[in-house]
């Protein structure tokens, strides 16, 4: 009796892998948040959505399905590691019926949002860098600011997850003024929204004016670092990356102030 | 005049995507490090393969065939925004030739090893988390442990990239002794090699015991955290994960003794 738990990447059709696709198409059901649920072609499976929030029941339903002989698998976007249902997955098997430790559960690894953005970009994570996730729902906020203000004093480019939503408006703006007490204004932030799909949109700009109303649920926030590098293309728009080498200076006024808008 | 700078994922074929895919086929010339362009399937491309350390050498040929009017593609294993070969393109773009910023650079994403690591193992990154390369080849020794003692003080789980090789041979161990000092013995560590391959092998031990020669060029390496729950499988295995929630406490010592070598 297997469960997978499988990323469906960033949105593009071509950015699933051919496991997650093969897989989707024979499991008899399929368990998550509905506007996921309803990116997987229909071939026939059961649907079970549910609202975003509630991780741990829709975990405990997708172990029932498949204890039961059901072929299940539980679907998030991007990659199911990264601040998806995969540890909601075995946060559930942990402290639930025995039985389901006996399960074959297989985690599909998926294109992760961040690693979509950063290519749409240039390569601003080509560095050292982390993940953090904004949502104070699990932890708490003071934590939050500890993690920002030591992976920017010591470098890391950083990609923000869960920057905002309707009950929690504030935390991103909380979190850029934490940075601002660290990193120079110069540091450039991306504001990625929905990169790969029809309504994808990327802003980028400097720390020191970066504005939380860039962002909304679907926004992939990335801070640089001192180092990041900002190359003005012919077409007008930059690229960004971070140097393979760490002894590269900080960004010049010059390149800084070809940083605008990018469509 | 395009340059695709793609990522080809950890090596099994159905792990690479469909864009990926569909534009190796097409294009006219490979260039990558030879063990990387020997995985592309065969449609005549003509292939410029190099050794490894020469990715600076290996960017300026790609963006000069590129403006010659041929279809490029750069190849990275896992993904090519991640440690690979995107900053070299860019950093190559930034100090040669001017025509270079005119060229249509698209990077395509690949499935990152840190994210099939922790998928085989379960979900070690399901909570923030970082990737540090520990490779001095280009930043100096003390900054790389500066950052992994930021990261582990903070609760970040870590993936380390470019573990060792042999003009590194020490490197692993010095990192490891540097997190000793920050981390309690009984936080998880995962020595992943050739994951999705056929030559895949997993070892799971504690920091207090955990053995740099477990690891060999091809081996990525997880750090878990206090917070790094071990579930103890049916089969005799061991699932480890990240609680969604930070208020979790450390692993009982009763799951610790769990943790054992997985095949």
């Amino acid at each position: 009796m297997t469960l997978f738990v499988i990323g469906l990447g960033p949105g593009a059709a071509d950015l699933l892998t051919p496991r997650a696709a093969e897989l989707l198409a024979t499991v008899t059901d399929l368990v998550g948040y509905a506007p996921y649920v309803a990116r997987v072609a229909e071939t026939g499976q059961v649907r079970h959505t549910s609202d975003n929030r509630v991780e741990l029941d829709r975990a405990r339903h997708a172990l029932t399905l498949a204890a039961a002989g059901r072929q299940v698998a539980v679907v998030s976007s991007g990659d199911a590691g990264v601040f998806a249902m995969a540890s909601a997955v075995f946060e559930a098997v942990e402290h639930g019926d025995p039985a389901w430790r006996g399960l074959d559960i297989e985690v599909v690894p998926g294109i992760s949002a961040m690693m979509v953005v950063a290519a749409r970009i240039g390569a601003p994570l080509g560095s050292d860098f982390c993940a953090i996730s904004l949502s104070d729902n699990l932890k708490p906020w003071p934590l939050v600011l500890r993690r920002l203000q030591a992976a920017a004093g010591a470098g890391f480019a950083i990609a923000l997850y869960n920057p905002l939503s309707l009950a929690r408006p504030w935390q991103l703006g909380a979190a850029l003024d934490a940075l601002r007490t660290v990193l120079p204004g110069t540091v450039p932030v991306m504001f990625a929204t929905a990169v790969s799909r029809p309504e994808e949109s990327v802003t980028i700009s400097l720390l020191s004016d970066a504005d939380p109303a860039c962002a909304d649920m679907r926004t992939l926030v990335l801070v640089g670092t001192e180092a990041t590098r900002t190359i003005a293309r012919a077409d007008g728009g930059v690229w960004l990356y971070a140097p393979r080498s760490a002894s590269h200076a900080s960004a010049s006024e010059t390149v800084v102030t070809a940083i605008s808008r990018v469509a």
